[in-house]
C-alpha cells in the first residue's frame, strides 16, 4: 500500500471492522464449559474471545506470530534530548541483526518471528522544534513501510521500535493529541540527567508551539512532532486492523506512535491490547487516555518491542486453555 | 525427610540460608555491561538476581522446572463453605491425570513437569470448628510428603493445590497468623453465594475462636485450622529453601500454606517470588502483610497452579535476555 495523500490515509483510518461478535461469543460460550469455575482464569478469558473477535475465528490460532521493529533517527537529538549519540540506533539495528539485543532473546523465547526494518536512518527527521519532522511525502513513505510490513498471514503482530531520542517526539504526539506540556508527559528515556530532562520538557513545548495550528488533526500530530518509524507503527497499527492481526502494543514510544488511530476514529485501537505499562514517565497517563489497561508491570522501559514480546506468552496460554481443556462432561467433573 | 516433632520441624525452618550475595552481585555486574541502558529491563534484571542468590549460581539455569499439585479434602466442608461437593477435588485429580485441566496445558507450555500429589483424599481433614483440621501425627506426615516432593536438581519450582473449600482454612491460617476475622480474610473461592460467604465468615470466625489458645504458633496454626495439602505446601517451600530451589508461589491458598515460614523467621520466603494477585479476596492484603510484590495480575482465581505457572515464562525470560546478551563491548555499540 503506497498510501498517496493524507486524505487517503484518513479515510483508511476510518474504515474499520468491528470485529466478529459471533466469534467472541462463541469462546465465551465454550470457556463456560470448562473445567473450571466460571471466570476463575480472568483475563486469560477475554483474551482468548479478544483474539477470536479480531481473527474472525471461532478457534483462534497462534501459528504465525510475528514482532517488527521498526528504526528511525531524529533531528530534534539536536536539542540534547537522549543520553546515547544518535549512531546508536545503527549500531543497535546492527546488534538486532547479530542476535545480541534483548528483543531477539524474547522472540525466540515467545516462539515470534523478528523482523527489524531500519527507516532511512542516514537521513534523521527534521528537529520538529524548527520545522515539521516529516513533510507529508516522507510521513505518508514511512506509514506505508509501516503498512506492508504487516500481512495477512499472522495471527498476531507486537511492534517495536529503536530511535535514539525518540521518547521525545512520543511525549510531543502525546501532548500534542491530548493536551499539556513537555513535562507532564516526557520521562528519562534511556537515561537523561536532570539537565537533560529540562532540554526534552523545552524541545517539547518549542514544538507544541511551532505546529500549534495543526494540532487539531491527529495525521498532522504525527507528521510534525513524530518521526518515521513513529509513523510505521501507526500504519502498521492500520494494516493489522484491516488484515484481522491482533496486536501487542509494547511500551511509551508504541503507544504514542498508534494513538492517533484512536483520536480518529472512537474504536480504532479496539483490536490492540496493552502489553505492558512502562517504567517511562508518561505511559501510564498514556494508557488511561487511550482507556487501555497494561497486561503486565514489570518496570521496563526498553523498548525494541520487549514488553509486547514479554505478553505473547499470555496470549499463548490464554489460546491453550481455551482451545485444549476438557469440558465438565468430558472429564467428568460435577459442575456447580 | 520425615518429620517426627513440631519442635523437629520448627528447627528446620529456623535453619535457612541466606543465599549467594556473591551471585547475585555478579549478575547485577553482568547486567550493566548489555546492551541496554542500565536497569531498563526493570524486574527481569531482579529476578536473574533472584535466581542466581537462590540457586548459588553466577549463571542461573532452568532446565529442571516443576509445577507440584498437591490435593487435600477438608471436613470445614460440612459448614457448607464451597459451591462445589467435595468429590470434585478427586474427579479434577483424575482430570489432571488426563491432561485436561488448566494447569496441564499451562505447565506444558512453561516448559514445566507436572506431578500431582493427592493426600488422603478419601480422609478429609477434621472440621477445624469442631476440632483440630490435622492432629501432630496427620500434619507432620502432610508436611514430610511435601517436603520430599521437592528435590535438589530443580532449578525452578511451582507450588499448585486442588481441594474443595481450601480457601477457607486459606483464610483461616491467615486469620490466625496476621489478626482479624473470617470476613476481612474470606472470598468466594470457586464462587459461592452470599450466603455462602456469611458461612467461610461464621466457620473462620468459630475456628479462630476453638484454636485461640494456639495461634501464638505458626506450625499449631497451620495444623489447627489448614489442610493437608496446605501442610505439604509449607513443608515443599521450606525443603525448596534447604535444596536451593526458588520458588514461585501461586494464589491465596499456597500464599497462605507457605506463610507460616515467614512467620517462624523474617527471611523464611525470601526464595520465593509472589507470581500473581489472585482474584480472591484476601490474597492482595495476605502478600502486603508478607512484603511480596506479585508479577502478575491477572484477575485468575482458579489455583491448581496456574498463576505460578505463567511467571515461568517470566523467569525464563529474564534468564534468556541476561544469559544470551551481547555486552556494549561485543556488539560495538556505543555507551553511555
Amino acid at each position: 500500500m503506497a498510501f498517496k495523500s493524507l486524505d487517503e490515509l484518513r479515510a483508511a483510518c476510518l474504515d474499520l471492522s468491528a470485529g466478529s461478535d459471533a466469534a467472541a461469543d462463541a469462546v465465551a460460550r465454550r470457556q463456560d464449559t470448562l473445567t473450571k469455575p466460571r471466570g476463575s482464569l480472568g483475563k486469560l478469558e477475554t483474551i482468548a474471545a479478544w483474539l477470536a473477535r479480531w481473527q474472525g475465528r471461532d478457534m483462534p490460532r497462534l501459528d504465525k506470530v510475528k514482532v517488527v521493529v521498526f528504526a528511525g533517527n531524529h533531528g530534534v537529538t539536536a536539542q540534547g534530548v537522549s543520553a546515547y549519540p544518535s549512531e546508536v540506533t545503527v549500531q543497535m539495528v546492527a546488534n538486532f541483526a547479530g542476535g545480541g539485543a534483548a528483543i531477539n532473546q524474547l522472540a525466540r523465547l515467545a516462539g515470534a518471528e523478528l523482523a527489524v526494518i531500519p527507516l532511512e536512518l542516514d537521513r534523521p527527521t527534521g528537529d520538529f522544534t524548527q520545522t515539521a519532522a516529516m513533510d507529508k511525502a516522507d510521513f505518508l513513505a514511512a506509514v506505508s513501510t509501516g503498512y506492508d510490513a504487516v500481512t495477512p498471514d499472522l495471527d498476531l503482530v507486537c511492534f517495536g521500535e529503536m530511535g535514539i531520542g525518540n521518547t521525545t517526539p512520543a511525549a510531543a504526539i502525546a501532548a500534542g493529541l491530548f493536551g499539556g506540556n513537555g513535562r507532564q508527559w516526557a520521562g528519562r528515556g534511556t537515561g537523561v540527567d536532570d539537565s537533560g530532562l529540562a532540554r526534552k520538557f523545552a524541545a517539547i513545548d518549542a514544538g507544541l508551539a511551532r505546529h500549534q495550528a495543526t494540532l487539531a488533526d491527529p495525521l498532522a500530530v504525527a507528521a510534525n512532532l513524530g518521526g518515521r518509524e513513529l509513523a510505521a507503527i501507526l500504519g502498521a497499527t492500520l494494516a493489522a486492523r484491516h488484515h484481522n492481526v491482533p496486536v501487542l502494543l509494547d511500551g511509551f514510544v508504541v503507544t504514542a506512535a498508534a494513538a492517533p488511530l484512536a483520536k480518529l476514529h472512537p474504536e480504532g485501537l479496539a483490536h490492540t491490547l496493552s502489553a505492558h505499562v512502562s517504567a517511562e514517565a508518561g505511559h501510564r497517563q498514556l494508557l488511561e487516555a487511550l482507556q487501555l489497561a497494561p497486561l503486565l508491570d514489570m518496570g521496563m522501559r526498553l523498548g525494541e518491542g520487549s514488553g509486547a514480546c514479554l505478553a505473547v506468552n499470555l496470549v499463548r496460554s490464554a489460546l491453550e486453555c481455551h482451545a485444549r481443556m476438557a469440558s465438565f462432561a468430558e472429564a467428568g467433573v460435577t459442575d456447580k
